[in-house]
């Protein structure tokens, strides 16, 4: 390795899949391996580099590329067992789709002679991949891999970030005629539209205009932006309801979201007769409710894309702000350092959001799948010591624990804060695992309301005003009662429950100080 | 309801659906509901006749519904969130494939006016689907949901069991003009190849011919026939090596697996030039090796299909039976009823079999995911007393605990005996839960060797004879223990930890006499 370039290495085509990925910058695998990708695990195991974290179940493992990506803004990869190894991790590569994370999967699959006897793992692993990725190749022999892999990641690293989903047959890896690839050119973000700045220009005056961001709008300093643009034309500015990365905290331009519950983003957004919109989306309903709208802006207003979010987001605001003249006005929304008075007595909605306030660590990284629980964290964290924020893009539950992995990976000098509830928290329980095998400084919450407790109001709001007993029992997490000390410390995490506030305080203080996974179950 | 024929009543699409499902014969339901789906929960709230049992991840619900048809041959309903729903059931369902079960889906869908908008939960739903479904549909409006029930469950029934995936746009559930349907009439199994039964008849003349059973030809009865052909014509029997359902013990016709280590499964199959098969199919590697042959079969073997998987088994081998002049020889290989004298000392895989085979209760069902830990059960168990083995036919790991959930709903007046390595039974570990809430009568072995130990096999298989450590790591579960007591307690499943065999007895012994859940954490 010392002398030659890479491509004139002899290796097969796990090894020149390593190699190459390494070249391009992605040397963590987050991974759950089988027999087909046996190879793989081989040249990982004699080429130093490749950080491999082991996941329990793919939903793990996936749902840490997704986190990771967001804190670092290069992809991991994921090593995945054929097509079912692969479903398994879909649900939070969907989610990290939607979050614009880039994640490059290695899918293992038979040799190309075993795939048409239909043996009992065959599946159709590109029509698994395709509904969750950007990008899918199979490699077509061991010659090429390098090369794919390549573009693995370029498609990867296409602003915001896609999903690129390379299957590779095992004789592919296992075949002679590897060649590594070193670092492949990426493709820079698109501009923004130009020719809409003129019209956002002139949309900016007053408090009837929404400065709508998202994406990559919301780092410190295209916040700052924003915020000067806010205190010259009087706009107003939100972020979308989720979020893949908030920047918050005192001394930070605070942004609230648009709200989830349908009836109170309606009202939210009432005002707004003008949206120009700097990486997000129009807003509309999370779900269709009958006889509700699911565009959520007034009608008839007027929406203006400046930027969508696989373009230069820093570039469009800046040119906003320069058009504007905002360039040195003081910013608008600043958020104040402001510590809640500490709470006593039983912990509820209200005094858990001031706790969460008072225990974020400067420069932690929250991660958010609180549901119900958390719909009062935003505003009552906005003067706590800075910090970065993560919420689930993509909708699906089961996207909190995982993330909070891949974020501890990213960062290991950060803490890690993960809100969750009980229900979300148990689709990729096997989460904790992995977090104590790789001793991450990851504090987890488990809002312990033992239900489903959104799908009540969910029910409702599609019109079923009086459940009955069956119903209420189809949403009840409470029979048996799910115990998170124990689920945890059969994991090898050390947890804790909580009921009162001072627990809660004390228990914060001590998990957040250990440097290590812990886990405190919060009853509500 | 009392006085109209369902088809007059007024109601909604998801009312329609559940009375079509219930008229189909269609009366459980394992289900993990999101807003999409409320209107269905809100169904099931009013119309009695669906038992509805909550699953904590898609992957039970599928599972188990996998498990179900196994034992009483019509399909259960899942009930899934949009497509991360779907997809996290996705792995079970593709092993529910393999095994010949039918599953109807019940996949909700954002209303068809809210799919265009790309909210976070949409995907592409029915391109999530087909890889693992015989049959997708979406239903294009409340009118036609009762109807698209009504051939989903003739889809699913279609012999040996298929996977129908019914899509259900949430305007479809909750708008009125739902049409109930009546039982639709099911397809009749195919009939066997009779231009090959001549042939097969030739071709079974002693010892160098294999008739090789698969799926619905390893009923007792069916057993039974075969037993008779061989000793009447002095030809071998055996199974695949993954069998949807076996039926075993003493007093019927055993019949061994095809092995699934390669090089012994090529040992075994060699002296066969001959091979009829019935219900199965030729015998294949699971996975395909580095210069080992993929076909099992030794070169030139005659293979005669009788009979594929969705054939009429019975008249194939009656028709045999017939031929042969066998019909009335008494079957060759019944087992003796066989009971091993009790082992002392540690627990290893020898004498864990033995136990194993001294604790199956009468009529129980045994569900195998024992793995590596498991070869040596089904010689061991030949003569225990009489039981239905189900083992994992799509190689997904992670079936096990689900699909005992599926055949304890299925049958309560049976014992389940579920056997499942530590790496295996976390893929799917929120099953203990649901085991807890409907008081699943079940006792769970868990083989606690701490490691995904096919997997070191797998690496010398592939050519990978001297792994380094970071290979070793990637394969070890050990890096934290599992605590499976506190684990599987932590879900309100009783739970104890053995080392010996006085302490394995006795906790089987207690277990499968309780009548409820409880788990076994076996040290080995």
């Amino acid at each position: 390795m010392k002398d030659k370039p890479l491509s004139a290495q002899k290796m097969n085509g796990a090894e020149s899949l390593v190699h190459t990925l390494l070249a391009n910058g992605v040397d963590v695998c987050f991974t759950n391996p089988g027999t087909s990708e046996m190879h793989f695990v081989a040249a990982l195991d004699h080429i130093p580099g490749m950080r491999s974290v082991l996941a329990l179940q793919e939903g793990v493992a996936t749902g840490a590329a997704d986190g990771y990506y967001r804190m670092v803004g290069k992809p991991a990869s994921t090593l995945l067992h054929l097509g079912p190894g692969l479903a398994n991790g879909l649900s939070n590569l969907h989610n990290a789709k939607k979050a614009g994370s880039g994640v490059v999967n290695i899918v293992g699959e038979h040799a190309s002679t075993h795939i048409e006897l239909d043996a009992p793992l065959t599946s159709d692993i590109e029509g698994i991949a395709r509904p969750v990725s950007h990008w899918v190749r199979s490699s077509a022999s061991s010659e090429t891999v390098g090369t794919d892999a390549a573009e693995a990641v370029q498609a990867a690293m296409i602003a915001p970030g896609q999903i690129a989903t390379l299957i590779l047959p095992s004789d592919t890896a296992w075949n002679s005629g590897g060649v590594a690839q070193d670092a492949i050119e990426l493709f820079a973000p698109a501009p923004f539209d130009q020719s809409q700045l003129a019209q956002a220009v002139d949309a900016l005056d007053g408090p009837e205009t929404l400065l709508l961001l998202g994406g990559g709008a919301l780092t410190e300093s295209n916040l700052e932006t924003a915020g000067r643009i806010a205190a010259k034309t009087g706009c107003k500015i939100l972020s979308e309801w989720s979020n893949a990365r908030l920047e918050r905290g005192a001394g930070r331009v605070f942004v609230g979201r648009v709200p989830y519950p349908i009836d109170i983003a309606l009202e939210v957004l009432k005002p707004f007769k003008r949206i120009v919109l700097v990486g997000a989306r129009a807003p509309i309903g999370f779900f269709a409710y009958p006889g509700k709208p699911a565009i959520l802006t007034r009608d008839g207003a007027e929406i203006l894309t400046l930027a969508g979010a696989g373009a230069d987001l820093s570039a469009a605001l800046a040119a906003l702000a320069d058009a504007t003249d905002a360039t040195t006005t003081p910013p608008a929304h600043v958020a104040e350092p402001f510590t809640p008075e500490r709470p006593e007595g039983p912990i509820n909605l209200d005094n858990l959001a001031a706790m969460i306030a008072r225990a974020i660590p400067e420069n932690a990284i929250v991660v958010d799948e609180s549901v119900t629980t958390g719909r009062a964290f935003s505003p009552a964290t906005k003067g706590a010591a800075k910090h970065t924020w993560l919420n689930n893009c993509g909708g699906s539950i089961g996207y909190g624990l995982p993330a909070a992995i891949g974020a501890a990976v990213a960062c290991p000098d950060r803490k890690v804060l993960c809100l969750t509830g009980d229900g979300s928290a148990m689709y990729t329980v096997q989460s904790l695992w992995t977090m104590a095998r790789e001793n991450l400084d990851v504090t987890v919450l488990i809002f312990a309301n033992r239900s489903y407790q959104i799908l009540r109001g969910e029910l409702t709001n599609v019109g079923v005003g009086n459940p009955g007993p069956r119903a209420i029992d189809m949403l009840s997490l409470d029979r048996p009662a799910l115990d998170w000390v124990q689920m945890s410390c059969s994991m090898g995490v050390d947890a804790v429950r909580v009921t009162e506030c001072d627990g809660l305080e004390n228990a914060l203080a001590d998990g957040l100080a250990s440097g290590g996974p812990n886990l405190i179950e919060v009853m509500l």
